[in-house]
């Protein structure tokens, strides 16, 4: 059983309204007067992290990721639980929890703590699996199903930032890195745009393979334009840019001519589904081609 | 940096009542008209359960160990989301996970899927990570800190099954397990009790581990009568029986001569706070003796 059948599996039971065909950034679960906005992301050593990153920003990240969920549904957070498993640079793990918590005004609710081995001889690689809960301030809460054609394509900034920063710390420029170390969620922006936004997602795993997504819950096609698309890289790296993860700008769609509560760029046009979900520049990509050269969560 | 110094740096963070300073079964977060009740608990290779083990069964203790936390305050669940890491029996899984949330009636809502590596030419041992939500039936929603001298201590059943259970597959006898492979949540008794419990936690390390856990809780000492405690073991195991985790029964404090609404014993008396926080028979444990075997999250 591969990933994909995994995953298919899995679907078939998560036959509830709420779970959204496990096919969006979070579940959304109307309860009384509230509608409840969940999410669950893990990180594990060697794949979202890499042995020997400072801890304090692999737990940045754990928070700002799920954040950037509900950020993408128009939630604000009421809270996280996650469950830790022991090891190396425990304090600095704690340290930029306790900074990443403050910063967006979320409480710790509760969690688990487990030990990491050696289990047998083997050592756990190590992983980290948080949840966030937040509070839904519009409804109906933005899925990525609602873009229609005739719509444009939005994003809320550039992408490209944490490719230049993986690049700079690879390179041993440790300060340079903070776009990929310390991601941001969009939290207001996301709680301005969800009332206007007819789909909306945050790019967490590359501008076309996400727009791709988009476009398939849709049921649409969705055209990019790529010089419109804001970059924050040399212009040569502009496709590689339009590839990369780890930005989570909101990615969303509406009318061309909307007033939008904050500032954003117009970087493409949905179409009537075609034979592909993406286009850029009016054209389909090469079937070998990747959409995306990272998957981050 | 220990487990405890990890924990303690934790409930530094975790400063929201909701969070109950990190030392109950459950988060409780009032929202609108209701009252939340989220849970996270996780299981870990080697740990929690062995390689080999069908894992049809430890997708069921997965999620009945978080929903026997929801029962222990009450609370009715609405859902679940989990992050599952890839590996061998994974069509086992689902299918336990299939079972378990058939039997309760819990959607699922969400989640992650991650790789097993190996990373760096280290398989990670599995871990499984579920988050329960539920909806508090009553409020105040138990908590472990209500026990009152002069008040009893009550269990809702009797300890020792999972042992029993867990020594016949470790003697082959794989169809006598069922009481340690897959443990039930007692989610309608927890409901019943909450309104009428001062204290309630459920008993998944041990009777005697969890006694004192309450009773720590709650600034009192607790006295247990051995004969009176119900075990689902020889009478030569009795002592053992009150150490094994696992069994899921609800352990709650009240009045001696209320009339609880479900068939209860009545095992204990609470006292005011002594020297130690549990006692059997009157007497407290020798200082190296040990007041659970086995620690099972």
């Amino acid at each position: 059983m591969d990933e994909l059948d995994f995953i298919q599996s899995l679907r078939a039971l998560a036959t509830h309204p709420a779970a959204r065909g496990l096919d969006d950034d979070a579940a959304v679960l109307d309860l009384g007067t509230e509608t409840l906005v969940l999410t669950q992301d893990s990180m594990v050593e060697g794949v979202h992290y890499l042995p020997g990153q400072d801890m304090a920003d692999v737990a940045w990240k754990l928070v700002a990721v799920n954040l950037s969920d509900l950020a993408a549904k128009g939630a604000l957070p009421l809270g996280v639980l996650y469950t830790h498993m022991l090891g190396a640079g425990d304090e600095r793990f704690v340290a930029g929890l306790r900074d990443v918590l403050a910063a967006y005004d979320t409480p710790l609710l509760g969690g688990d703590t487990v030990g990491s081995g050696p289990f047998g001889g083997v050592r756990a690689a190590r992983s980290f699996s948080l949840t966030a809960i937040g509070r839904a301030s519009c409804t109906p809460v933005p899925s990525r199903s609602g873009a229609k054609a005739g719509e444009s394509l939005f994003i809320t900034g550039p992408v490209g930032a944490a490719m230049m920063g993986f690049e700079a710390m690879e390179a041993g420029m440790e300060e340079d890195g903070s776009a990929y170390r310390r991601p941001v969620p969009l939290l207001a922006e996301g709680r301005s745009l969800a009332p206007y936004a007819s789909a909306m997602m945050d790019v967490s795993d590359g501008l076309l393979l996400d727009t791709s997504r988009l476009a398939r819950a849709s049921g649409v096609t969705i055209d990019i334009a790529a010089s419109s698309v804001p970059i924050a890289a040399p212009e040569t790296r502009r496709q590689d840019a339009m590839r990369w993860g780890d930005d989570y700008q909101l990615l969303f769609t509406g009318p061309e001519a909307a007033d939008w509560p904050v500032e954003v760029c117009r970087i493409g046009t949905v179409l009537r589904a075609g034979k592909t979900p993406v286009l850029v520049d009016g054209e389909a990509l090469a079937p070998d081609e990747p959409l995306g050269y990272r998957h981050s969560g």
